[in-house]
C-alpha cells in the first residue's frame, strides 16, 4: 500500500543510459549466469539496448562471458556473469577498542579481513586519523599488488557524521572533531575512487541486512554498543538515514528512572547505563584508580574473563544492563516494528550474559503472550559488521550508476 | 549513498505493461499538460510504446487530451492531462471524538468534506462499525449521483491494524476488536473497488507529506493525539509501516519518572500523560463524578473553552503536558532525524497551549544552540488529516498499477 510518490525519473538520456547500465549489472549480480535474452525479458529493455549495455560492461571489465551456453532452441546463448578479478571494494571500521578492515570483490566475496586492537579514545585526533589512513593505505597497496582496482572505500565511525564528512568522534567523551575524510584523501594521495565516511551503526545495519544471519529481512534494527549506544535501521529493505544523515541516536533513551547521571545532564539514559565506559565503571569499579581509562580493549577483555569465570559482581552488572537494554530494544521495536533486533558491538561480545536478560525484559513488555512480533539476535558479523557494511556501500554506489571508466 | 538492493524488477511482460501504464500516469500527474514526446523523453520508453500506453489510459478515461498544442517545429503535439471527472477516491477517519470523510478526484482536488462529532468510545463495537459503514455508503452514493466511479476507499482508525484488517480499536480502553473491514464490505454491498483499513497516524503522515504545510519534506514524523498517542513516519519520502504494519507505537515512551500509572503497569508513559483521557482527568478532575467518560468531544471542547478563558489549572496542565510531549518529540527526532515533527489530532486542537512548552523542551535538549535539525509544527489538515491521507492512499494504488478496467 505504499505509493511511489517521490521517486524521481531520469531527466535525460545519458542518465537513462547510466541507470540502465546499473540495472543490467544488478540483474546479473542476482541472476548470474544469465543470457542477454534473460536480461531483456526481465528488465523490459529491448534486445538491441541490452546488447549495447552488455558490450559496455564487458569493456569496463565488470561483466565477463562464462563460455557456457544454455540448452535452447536455436542459437546457443553466451552466458554472462560478474567479473570478480579486476576490482575490490574496501570497508574500514574505527571502533572504541579496535580497527577492522575488509576487502571484497565485485561479487561480494571476501578477499581480506584484518583486525587490530586499537585504543580509539587514546591520544590526539591526529593520531587516530593517521592510523586509519595508514591502514587504508596498506589495504589499497595489497589490492594493487593483486592487480585489483579499488571501486570505493568506506570508513565507519562511532558518533554522528556530518554532510561534509566531518565526524563528531566519540562526542560522549568530549573528543574534538576528526577531519577524517580530509586525512584519508591526503593519506591515500588523492585516490581515483570515492572515499566515504559514515556512521558505523548505519554500515553495520547494511551488513546485517545483506550478509548477516538475518539477511534480506526487510525490517531490521541493529543496536550497537560502543563508547555510546547507536542504532542502525533498515526499513522496507532500505537504510534509514534521516534528513541530515544522523538517524539512529538512541543514547539518550530513558531506560532507568533510578539510573546514573548522564553527560547530557539527565539520569538513566541508555548510554549512561550500557555504554562501554559505564559498563567498565560498574563492573570494574577499581579501574579508574590508576587514572582515567583511555584504552578500553583490555577492560572489555577483563569483563569477559570475569564473566566466564562466573564473577558475581560482573554477571549481576551484565544481567542488570541486559534488563535495561531490553527496555531500549522494546521501545525501538514498538516504534519501528522490525522483524529482528540484532545486538552488535560490545553487546555482541557480551551477549552470553546480556541476551537472557534482554529477552526476559522484552517478553515481559509484550502486550499479550505470543504477541511479540520480533526476535532479538546477536550479530554473526561482529567484530567486522561495520567494515563489511562499508565494503557493501562501495559496491552499492556501483549499482547506483557510478561506474568506473573503461580501462585504457 | 543508499543502494537499490531489495528493489524488485518486473517478472514478466504483463507486469511490465501494468508498471509502465502507472509510470505514464504518474508522469502526467506531475507534469500535465504534456505531450507523448515529453513522456517518452522523460521515462526512456520508446514512442510507439508510449502511444500505445496513452491510448490505453485514454480508453480507461484516466487521461484526456486538452486540445492545446505546444508551439514547436513540425506537427503540433496533442497535450495530455489527467481526467478528473469520472472518478473519486474516498478516505474516512474514525477518531475518538469525531468521524471525518473526504472525497477527491483523480488530480487530488477536494470534492467533499464531511465531519461530525462522534462518541468513538461509546456503545458496542457493532454500533461503531454500523456508523462508519453508513457514512461510507452515503459518500459512495453521492459520488454515484455525480457519475463518478469510486477507485478506492480507505478508513483510518486509532490503534493497530492487523494484516487481516481486524482492528484493535482503542485498545487502551479495553474495547474488543472491531471487524471493521468485514462490516464495510457488507454495508457497501460487495464493492468493486478496494476497501482498506489502516492506522490513522499512518494516513495522517501520508497526508502531511503530500498536502500539508510541509508537503514534500522527505523525512517527517506526525505525532497524533487521540485516546492514545501514535506516530506516523515518513522517511525518504515513504511511509514507514514496519514488518507487521504496526510501526509508530509511541504510547509507552517513558517521559516522566514521576508520572501517572499507565494501563500497561508502568509509570510515566506518554499516553498516560498526553492521551485524551489523561488530559481530561488532569484538566477537568470533576468530570468522572458523573460516571466514566465515553464521549470525549464535549470534554475536549470544555478544555479548549477554559484554556481560551485563561483558566489557571487548565493552562498549567497543558503547559506541563507540552513539556513532557516535547521529550517524546525529542526522542523521536533523535532516532529518526526528520526535518519536521507535525503535531496532529488533539495536539493540533490544543496547540496554542501545548506548542510553546513543546518547543522549549525540545530546545533545552539540543546538544548545542542552533544544533536543532528539525522544526515542530502544527497540522494544517486537522481534523481531516487521516481522511485526506486515506483518499490519497486510494489514488496511490492506482499509481502502483491497480488500474480500473476500461468502461464497457
Amino acid at each position: 500500500m505504499i505509493g511511489t510518490h517521490g521517486m524521481t525519473q531520469p531527466a535525460d538520456l545519458s542518465d537513462v543510459r547510466m541507470t540502465n547500465l546499473a540495472v543490467v549489472l544488478r540483474y546479473v549480480r542476482t541472476h548470474a549466469p544469465c543470457s542477454r535474452a534473460d536480461i531483456a525479458a526481465s528488465t523490459g529493455l529491448n534486445k538491441a539496448t541490452v546488447s549495447s549495455l552488455v558490450a559496455d560492461l564487458l569493456e569496463r571489465r565488470l561483466l565477463r562471458e562464462t563460455g557456457m551456453a544454455e540448452n535452447r532452441i536455436g542459437r546457443p546463448a553466451a552466458m554472462l556473469t560478474l567479473e570478480s578479478r579486476p576490482y575490490a571494494a574496501i570497508g574500514l571500521e574505527v571502533a572504541t577498542d579496535h580497527l577492522a578492515v575488509v576487502a571484497v570483490d565485485l561479487t561480494g566475496e571476501r578477499l581480506l579481513t584484518w583486525r587490530r586492537a586499537y585504543p580509539g579514545l587514546d591520544g590526539t585526533p591526529g593520531r587516530a586519523e593517521a592510523a586509519v589512513a595508514a591502514l587504508a593505505g596498506r589495504v589499497v597497496a595489497k589490492m594493487a599488488a593483486q592487480d585489483r582496482r579499488v571501486l570505493g572505500l568506506t570508513v565507519g565511525v562511532p558518533g554522528q557524521v556530518g554532510a561534509d564528512g566531518g565526524v563528531r568522534f566519540a562526542p560522549h567523551l568530549g573528543r574534538p572533531d576528526l577531519e577524517l575524510h580530509a586525512a584519508l584523501e591526503r593519506g591515500l594521495r588523492r585516490p581515483d575512487y570515492e572515499v566515504v565516511v559514515d556512521s558505523a551503526a548505519n554500515l553495520a545495519a547494511l551488513a546485517e541486512h545483506r550478509a548477516g544471519a538475518d539477511a534480506d529481512t526487510p525490517d531490521l534494527v541493529t543496536l550497537v554498543g560502543d563508547a555510546g549506544v547507536s542504532a542502525g535501521i533498515i526499513t522496507g529493505g532500505r537504510l534509514l538515514r534521516g534528513g541530515r544523515g544522523s538517524a539512529g541516536q538512541v543514547g539518550h533513551l530513558q531506560v532507568d528512572c533510578d539510573g546514573p547521571l548522564c553527560r547530557c545532564g539527565r539520569t538513566g539514559c541508555l548510554e549512561a547505563v550500557a555504554g562501554l565506559p559505564a559498563l567498565v565503571r560498574r563492573a570494574l569499579p577499581d579501574t579508574e584508580d590508576d587514572g582515567p581509562v583511555t584504552d578500553y580493549a583490555p577492560e572489555l577483555e577483563r569483563i569477559v574473563a570475569l564473566a566466564k569465570a562466573g564473577d558475581t559482581r560482573v554477571t549481576e552488572v551484565l544481567a542488570d544492563t541486559g534488563r535495561l537494554l531490553g527496555r531500549g530494544v522494546s521501545t525501538l521495536a514498538e516504534l519501528l516494528d522490525p522483524q529482528v533486533v540484532v545486538l552488535g558491538g560490545t553487546f555482541a561480545t557480551l551477549a552470553p550474559w546480556l541476551l537472557p536478560a534482554v529477552e526476559a525484559e522484552v517478553k515481559s513488555r509484550a502486550a499479550a503472550p505470543g504477541d511479540l512480533g520480533f526476535r532479538v539476535t546477536v550479530s554473526t558479523l561482529h567484530p567486522d559488521a561495520a567494515a563489511v557494511g562499508g565494503a557493501m556501500l562501495a559496491l552499492d554506489r556501483l549499482e547506483a550508476g557510478r561506474l568506473p571508466v573503461p580501462v585504457e
